[in-house]
């Protein structure tokens, strides 16, 4: 026997068997007296979707089935929400509003649902993730990223699902035990050309790249600006540091500041960053180089932003699809202000999730 | 015996037995009179590197080797230049400045050189193509797009060719034959659901996107904005055009108008496009849908821009990396304004290539 459901204060309640069919063994809503339960409205669209639930009764007595239920409700993320939610149902998984009192402590930040682990449910006290959920067209500022799972719609329905973490990049290449002293150099537009400085500059600390066609014994190296600031600042250039920083700052203004902190902070990590031009990057990284000869596959791809950056979903698929192409991890850096432009630095990765 | 060339007037001119050694045998500039040639200060830099010409006299009488030669040639361009002569050298072509009196019929637009083909050189009378040199921090304006190939030098002084084309998108799917009248349809959001239309309008014409855990034999749809625009334009949906695309308008501005004229473009030209947004573009394109059953793989990644609009060099990296990745080709479609946006299409497609 179908059951039918009514509209209270934001909830849908449902009498009858509902607590033992619906929450006891398919973990939908939160139990009241007796054998009520009280569902989510998205919970109760998807038991109306699947034809468990036959209607539910409105405020004013209309008796609202599935099309009628979605068209009235309001929210515009409740489409994209309703969405995932199937999504996840369909793919075996339980999952509940992340709030009270669905949850007894439901995770923090912006999360819409937490997903329990596979053959788990809301009274099983574990958690596999927290889960936002938002359209294509929803921007992202960067405060607003937590640890945990974002689920993307797009704008034809399609669902990407990307982990969300933490992550400080490290490693254990030698990058300054022996920097050469003021190599020859000359600032050249916007690179920097090191003549025939030690081989080891490049060989060994993966700075530059050498000029190609020339003897291999005492390479010419072509170095970025970002290099060749940051060894100019360590006495290994005959080149004044303040004068690369500035014409970094001409040539790319305040993004030259932040990417050669971001630069200078995975050097003295033990991590090498060259640039990730090819990969639309800011940088691809290598975090055990011994020697360039040896070089092992790089990690990550970095981009930097200001602290305040806003992202688009967009990007972050282009992004994250480009490094998961390329069997590298797509990593943040967000760059706090100060009136400098060289503060803190908050890392984050983010990888595509098949749930 | 090693030769000296001395500045004159912009070029370098090379007397002795140059003639035959550097232009007749190996391409390097244009001949004066009797054995004397002159060269671009590209070319002779090219010489001074491989140790192919002793010396360069300044105007002042001043010797210049490749170090002070570099240093004080001018023009912010010419690192770059330099770096991508000296690639396709190394990689066995001859190439000369893409200007009077070095080919007596220059190619147009912002070309910086002439290419020949393998084993031609200039006399021959044959070009591969137009070469236009950049570095990475150099935007392009797409009025700027010329066909050929963008050479970009990154920071770290890597170089990247890009072939350049012209390209309209043309196939042979069944888009309008049979459309259905006046299906229901609810606006939700940014998204449309449409109500048990029949089959084919998935199956056979591939609108929308089934919802899934229901009957196939009567699929519930969901549309993106612009598949609903297009289809209620055309009577297909019982809803408004206008209240679709003002939505669009809505929640995009006018990029909704811009996707919604190359949307439908594509469509009338036999195309079939879906959201490209896993891929961080526009659309993905169907050239020869028949069915979905037995959907081909896409052929293009389609990113829409204004006919304004300024291509950041990073950003193509990263567009044609991808796209190269999934085995399709990015395309640009540029939108020519008009007061309501929906102008003429060119169509540009870049790829990446390997001289």
């Amino acid at each position: 026997m179908s059951l039918e459901g009514r509209f209270d204060d934001g909830v849908v309640r449902v009498g009858g068997d509902a607590r033992q069919r619906y929450h006891d063994s398919r973990g939908y809503g939160y139990p009241l007296s007796g054998n009520e339960i009280a569902l989510a409205p998205v919970e109760a669209a998807h038991l109306l979707y699947r034809g468990d639930l036959e209607a539910v009764i409105g405020r004013d007595g209309e008796r609202l089935a599935f099309r009628e239920f979605v068209a009235r409700e309001p929210g515009e993320n409740f489409g994209v929400r309703f969405l995932v939610y199937a999504d996840l149902r369909e793919r075996g998984f339980y999952l509940s509003p992340a709030a009270e009192p669905w949850l007894s402590e439901p995770p923090g930040g912006e999360a819409d649902f937490a997903v329990f682990p596979r053959g788990k449910g809301p009274g099983d006290g574990e958690i596999a993730y927290a889960l936002r959920v938002i359209g294509e067209r929803t921007d992202v500022p960067a405060a607003e990223l937590h640890e945990g799972v974002l689920a993307v719609v797009d704008e034809e329905s399609e669902i990407t699902y990307f982990e969300v973490e933490r992550r400080d990049p490290t490693g254990t290449s030698r990058n300054d035990a022996a920097l050469p002293e003021h190599c020859e150099a000359d600032l050249l537009a916007d690179r920097v050309v090191v003549w025939e400085p030690p081989l080891e500059l490049y060989e060994k600390s993966f700075y530059g790249q050498p000029l190609e066609g020339r003897e291999y014994d005492e390479p010419t190296l072509q170095c970025s600006l970002l290099e060749a600031a940051y060894l100019a600042e360590r006495g290994a250039l005959a080149l004044e540091a303040e004068a690369v920083r500035e014409r970094g700052h001409e040539v790319e203004g305040e993004r030259f500041e932040r990417r050669l902190t971001v630069y200078t902070e995975l050097r003295e990590r033990g991590v090498v960053p060259k640039t990730g031009y090819k990969f639309g990057a800011d940088f691809r990284t290598y975090a055990d180089v011994e020697s360039v000869e040896n070089l092992g596959h790089s990690e990550l791809l970095v981009r930097v932003h200001p602290a305040g950056y806003v992202f688009e979903p967009r990007d972050l698929a282009l992004d994250v699809r480009l490094a998961h192409g390329v069997r590298k991890t797509m990593a943040f850096a967000l760059v706090d202000g100060g009136p400098d432009g060289t503060g803190e630095i908050e890392w984050w990765s983010l990888e595509r999730l098949t749930p």
